[in-house]
């Protein structure tokens, strides 16, 4: 980003803070503007160096010692993430490794969880969950495979991070460990996927898991490797060589282009003031009297140009729609905590939307193409976990077809209007049969009918065709199709009672019934484990006076309610 | 039971309490003391009737109006579910209904949970669950089918008794309903499985179920046939006739027998000090300086009697042992909430259990062979969701093999003693490979090698063989093998620094490592939906006192903190 508009940004930025106080946490930025992290490349292996500045936390009160992250690290590591899949097609492995002695990294800092609110401490796992599984979508979606290089300890977070790496080699130098000290040390649970991913994604038995988790100085060595905790324990004179290796061997195996270019990531055009978040296609209608953000998706201006793809790069309206939405996802997840509906709409032209995931699903062995689906998908993902009411309104005008069928879908409720002589179809077509899955491995379409398989195929079968409210309300597409003498009644009266609800009963009520259905590893830590965590969290236990979480490093020992719950 | 050992048990009772001073509660009852049902036989159809004595609530200070419930009405009816198991093999379906007018249940009582502690409402609600679980597996193992005839509304609670049930009829008169009034009244969730059980189970779309959850009122009449919340709904002119119709349609599909006799559920021998919990075969020390309960469970004395199995009924030993386990807890679950570790022992003969074992499997084809291992199987899925932490113990004398040994296998961590003449061998066998399996539908042995094919098939491949410590260890069948010299010290440290951490944090560590792998409609309701129901329930939106459930029926709203979390 220029200087130039780094200023401007800035200055729109403190324009607009919300009333609260808060400082406004901005996700945008850029290799050049890192803190903590360094990125390096040869040919085919890119090196991400975890280097974290002390002195550069984003809320004053903390030091971050010892390579430990708050958000504003992770911030940076989404970044990373991103630019390494649409900016280096090249890249076929990454290997993380740690810039500091003897440490890999020390998980979040403690003094910053220590002394933030619990909305704070959610949203920041949350995220942070968020990233993980993009490394794992790396992997899997793209080719791109991620290497754990431990040369340290990795403790906490920082091996919850190493977790969602494919391989994990740790430097076996008889002080090197891997730990989850959380327990142990601050009486709450690992809060980034840890328990599930030890058991269920590396096959660690459940009673050495169960030992594992109590030990705050960890397991190193052979024992680590036979416990499956690492993949491999290297001495570090054999160190470079072996990592070396097999980034080669992990980059061998992937399919991605063998030469670049990719296409830049190019700043967002964003404005921010008090109440309202405008980029090129999506903008949002802060209301903070009502409680509502309103938001709007604009469909493509123009058809799409297929020989054009990687010339537009980042202006080619799916990957444009959908950086900004997923700005706007994370900065109204952390900036607007009050704000806890969100009303959805598109405007634009169905049939533009539609040639646009033509072109994407005919071109999906392009790596370009390959990667704008898979981050549709993730973008998505995040709205699924989005504690917010979501509320679609199909109204003329709109374009809900196809990838913007999905926000639909995503949707708690939806309304279309019906009865009336302008177009306010839905249309159902290949977007929403299969590429977009949610965390669960169903489509939108296949959890809302979950074991209703008739109802799935009537829906299928209709794919293509604009359906009108009667129909699509008929088929089990929308909620509720109000005429134009009911409309604006029920539409208002649905988003006040939602915002005279108890906010917590909304987010587990959303959190339920938006995962119908089969459960993944992806699923359990966003539903059980982090609801377990919430709990935790918020129990005086941890986060009151007494509380491990509070009392760790003062020399005092907690004190505990010993009553089991 | 007869008056005099009422008596004797009560006086027992009143002596035993823990110093804490909340009244003990006892799980022990039969229908001639039932306060809150009546069971009515006809032939192959039993009828359960839900007529709640407002004046008999558990704890003073709340009235059961409109057929609400607390745990006393919850103890009555799993009494109920189990002796038509057990007492009554000539039902084939039971009819579940209320013998009020107008209403079958309006769910748990809001005085009650407004006015009770956390730890008891979370036991409550998982107690409860538990029960409704159990009336499932009633249809799905026992061929005993019931049938919710809702003869009234059915709202919170008792809607979630319906959805227990396999078919479920609402009368149709314009007023009865079916609702779940949770979030909009209480500002909680529905807390035993009604939001899982309307999607997974019964395939409401989750957008509709989103809006049935916010209707106080609920729902009633042909929409809830067509939202699929009800089977049918029937007018009160028909409503006789058309429930017997079904009842005995249901009763047709059975496989149990058509006549008894059963076997009567005679009143447990147990006595209770303030420092034990003594029954026949099973005992438990409650060391309340050091937060421990040391449970043994004693193997058969005597070599098993095919010919004699229901001449024994409840004397035999598989069923005896068992309910005095599921008793043991339930009570230490409810009545001691600081004994946060149960160390579990066994002794006696391993042969002997084996053959108690193989005779009822040889006979699984007898209702009461196949009532008798199922009902251990729902017993030591109780182990499995108890937050308590479980460390089972091999000790020279011990009788860890088959259905024993799952006690070990359901433990957090194992201990067995290696080196010693004396016989702590562990022996796998039949019932570990399939009858007995958790929530989650992998048995024991699959869970704890999940994602291991190989290991599993090793332990397998020596079913039958006395395991001793050395090569149970190498096996993965126990987390740590110490010799006499260690095995003090060692067994001492893991259970006094359980004792250290963070009670919340290990409920919330065990809830996730014991349920490794799939998830199915009974783990998410413990887990997922469990973990949700905690922080929600714990959050001052519900129970400050500005909270919804703190201000029901004082017509004051409830203040909420907006911030979604």
């Amino acid at each position: 980003m220029s200087d130039q508009a780094t200023v401007a940004r800035r200055a729109a930025d403190t324009a607009a803070r919300p009333a609260g106080g808060q400082p406004l946490i901005d996700f945008r930025t850029d290799p050049s503007r890192y803190r903590h992290w360094r990125l390096a490349f040869d040919g085919p292996v890119a090196t991400l160096t975890m280097d974290v500045d002390e002195s550069a936390g984003l809320v004053p009160g903390y030091e971050l010692k010892l390579n430990s992250y708050d958000l504003g690290v992770d911030i940076e590591l989404y970044d990373a993430v991103q630019r390494l899949r649409f900016e280096h097609p090249e890249v076929h492995a990454v290997v993380l490794t740690s810039g500091k002695e003897k440490i890999f990294c020390a998980g979040a800092n403690i003094r910053m969880l220590a002394a933030s609110p619990h909305p704070w401490k959610v949203n920041f796992c949350k995220f942070t969950n968020e990233t993980r599984n993009g490394i794992e979508d790396a992997s899997a979606a793209s080719g791109q495979a991620w290497l754990a290089a431990l040369n340290g300890t990795a403790s906490g977070g920082g091996y919850e991070l190493a977790l969602a790496c494919e391989h994990i080699m740790l430097v076996d130098d008889r002080s090197s460990a891997v730990s989850l000290p959380e327990l142990p040390l601050l009486g709450v649970l690992p809060g980034t996927g840890g328990l599930t991913r030890v058991t269920d994604k590396r096959h660690v038995r459940r009673d050495l898991a169960d030992y594992f988790a109590t030990r705050a100085e960890g397991i190193g060595g052979r024992k680590a490797v036979s416990w499956r905790l690492v993949d491999e324990a290297v001495p570090r004179a054999r160190w470079d060589e072996t990592v070396a290796e097999r980034a080669a061997g992990l980059a061998g195996r992937s399919g991605r282009p063998s030469a670049g270019p990719g296409i830049g990531l190019t700043p967002l055009d964003k404005t921010r003031t008090g109440g309202q978040i405008r980029y090129r296609h999506v903008t949002a209608r802060l209301d903070r009297s009502r409680g509502v953000a309103e938001i709007t998706v604009n469909g493509p201006t123009a058809p799409p140009d297929a020989s054009a793809l990687h010339e537009q790069g980042a202006a080619f309206w799916t990957l444009a729609m959908t950086r900004e939405l997923d700005d706007l996802i994370l900065d109204l997840r952390t900036n607007e905590l009050e704000l806890g509906t969100w009303v959805i709409r598109t405007a634009g032209d169905a049939g533009r939307v539609l040639a646009h995931d033509e072109l994407l699903l005919r071109h999906a062995g392009d790596w370009l193409a390959n990667e704008i689906i898979h981050y549709l998908k993730r973008t998505l993902k995040r709205l699924d976990v989005t504690s917010r009411s979501l509320i679609a309104l199909a109204e003329p005008g709109s374009c809900f077809a196809g990838s913007l069928l999905e926000l639909a879908l995503a949707a708690d409720r939806s309304f279309q209007l019906s009865g009336t002589a302008e177009d306010a179809a839905l249309t159902v077509a290949a977007m929403n049969l299969g590429p977009l899955p949610m965390g669960n491995g169903l489509t939108r379409l296949q959890a809302r009918f979950y074991g209703d398989q008739a109802g799935l195929a009537a829906v299928e079968q209709r794919a293509g065709e604009p359906l009108q409210a009667e129909e699509a309300e008929q088929l089990g597409l929308v909620t509720f199709a109000p005429d134009d003498i009911d409309w604006e009644e029920e539409v208002r009266i649905a988003i006040e009672e939602r915002a005279s609800f108890s906010p917590d009963a909304l987010t587990g009520l959303e959190a339920n019934y938006r995962f119908a259905g089969p459960e993944t590893l992806e699923t359990k830590i966003f539903g059980r484990l982090t609801a377990w965590q919430n709990w935790i969290f918020y129990r005086p236990n941890a986060s009151g006076p007494d509380g491990a979480l509070r009392r760790y490093g003062t020399g005092q020992r907690a004190g505990f309610d010993r009553k089991r719950v």
